[in-house]
């Protein structure tokens, strides 16, 4: 265990949901952007009159987005208590933590902020514990993070942000979480400064699809899962086809198709829209193409008038990292 | 090229398609059974009337199942037809092929009996003609004997049977095809005597599914592909579950549900129907295992009095052999 009152910071990554073919299972960690935390163990003692000096969890923003913290309505707050729900190891009458968070990565921005301050919530807490949880503890627990943002417990973003890398949920009940291996790959975001929630994204989803889109889909996905672990990038390119979710989801994100076909054209291998927007992220195999990427999406942008903001990165291949 | 009257010797072996939750996009190879095929090249001559002393493809049946000698109707006369049409390297008006056709894989058994004569026949007719043929040009030359046996031109048998192993058909047009790794399993076969008409079995089909049944069949389809490339066997078994194609096919095939829960309880990793059926096949890690099970379907179709044959085998890894 850290000694109580020693600060510990975290870098918690963004990470990109729904990878193109691989809806509702397939994800993986980005470099750039990412959350900072920092994050201790706090004595609790009680006065006379039995009340306690400090909260079990206690939340301080240090940045401007006036996010709750009131730990049941904040992300890491939330994922906190189911941690400690579950946790006969210390005895939390006696101890709290205290989190600072800064958040770099925008909410609403559709590349996994709150996973990131859920998962660096719990990535962070069970390393002040001396690490009594295993990596799919984690991710149970920052999955009740994600059920105080968007209502569903969903593990899209929270296994890439743990796990770091590529990851597959094979399945959510159970809970199996597989790392995919993956060859170097720079990643291209685009985050247009429009709001899609999560919500109005996934009412649109049509409830059935047809048997034969579905198959070509799950080509594709077998085919992304192969690229990735064989390294084979022409592979991958041809894979990163969506024709179920993204005809219907990119009409929500202006200018769409057209940065599609710029970004192709460009040379990115393939790419679409992250979890459910109003981000857009394309892969690349060389950096100078990630970048040029990156001048269609802002050309793109400026010139329908729509305020916008780009990273260029890589795959971030460790997940949360603590820092002491 | 191998010299005229030459004969080779060419095995060809079956085949499982729809690998479970790879429905139309997942099959493999096995050691048994396999058809037994000869072929040689012969010199075309004409007589004074213009008269061929011999066809340009001529089939000799040396089993008992009196399928069609017409090169047109019979599979692999229509693969060899296909390849001729594209072959500029031989004046088949000077040059023929003879083929023997020995089926072991008893036609309409759902293990591909039709593609192994198709893929066998341009396998022997590229050796024959010194290779000029590559994998993908020799899968689509025999997708045309499928079509003569069932109507569609498709790959999920010619492409594990060409290629052996396990093989992933990522896109029919234009055709792909991925050969995955996969570590030695043993291969359980039960083949009740029924016959299942593909046509049938394709028409109970659903044309719409369920997006959350599609996104749980995709979750196992990269999980299955990432269990095979890993060598997990763990995961391979929890990724061989079909939600959308056997619950509907299975109901043609008598004792399905009760073969499989006796297969799985017997250790097997997990199975399913073979192709469009009556077949079915288990995996498993172990020899011993995949001969329980075997005494597992030989006590139940035993049981409710339905002739079968049983194979006990391994995934084979070289698809189509030759022997001179």
């Amino acid at each position: 265990m850290v000694p109580i009152n020693q600060w510990i910071k975290i870098k918690a990554p963004a990470t990109v949901a729904n990878m193109v073919c691989g809806f509702d299972i397939l994800g993986f960690a980005v470099n750039n952007p990412y959350d900072e935390m920092e994050m201790r163990l706090v004595s609790r003692t009680t006065d006379a009159a039995g009340n306690f000096n400090q909260a079990s969890i206690t939340i301080i923003n240090i940045d401007n987005y006036n996010l709750p913290t009131d730990p049941e309505k904040n992300v890491a707050g939330a994922a906190l208590l189911a941690m400690i729900e579950e946790c006969t190891l210390v005895d939390f009458s006696k101890i709290g933590f205290e989190v600072k968070i800064n958040k770099l990565i925008k909410p609403g921005s559709g590349v996994g902020s709150s996973a990131a301050s859920s998962a660096g919530a719990v990535v962070g807490a069970n390393y002040l514990l001396g690490n009594p949880f295993t990596k799919d503890d984690l991710v149970r627990f920052a999955m009740n993070g994600e059920k105080v943002a968007s209502g569903v417990k969903h593990a899209d973003n929270i296994a890439p942000c743990i796990h770091g890398g590529v990851t597959l949920v094979r399945s959510i009940f159970p809970l199996e979480i597989i790392a995919l291996p993956s060859p170097t790959l720079f990643v291209t975001i685009v985050h247009p400064q429009i709001e899609v929630r999560t919500a109005d994204a996934r009412s649109i989803l049509k409830q059935n699809v047809q048997l034969k889109d579905a198959i070509k889909q799950w080509g594709n996905i077998a085919g992304l899962v192969a690229g990735l672990m064989k390294g084979d990038y022409d592979l991958i390119g041809r894979s990163l086809e969506d024709v179920i979710i993204e005809p219907i989801r990119s009409i929500l994100i202006p200018g769409f198709d057209d940065l599609k076909k710029a970004c192709k054209a460009a040379g990115a291998l393939g790419g679409g829209i992250s979890g459910s927007g109003p981000s857009i992220f394309f892969l690349s195999k060389e950096k100078e193409t990630a970048l040029a990427v990156e001048q269609e999406m802002i050309k793109l942008y400026k010139g329908i008038g729509l305020a916008h903001h780009t990273y260029v990165t890589t795959i971030n291949q460790t997940g949360v990292e603590i820092e002491c």
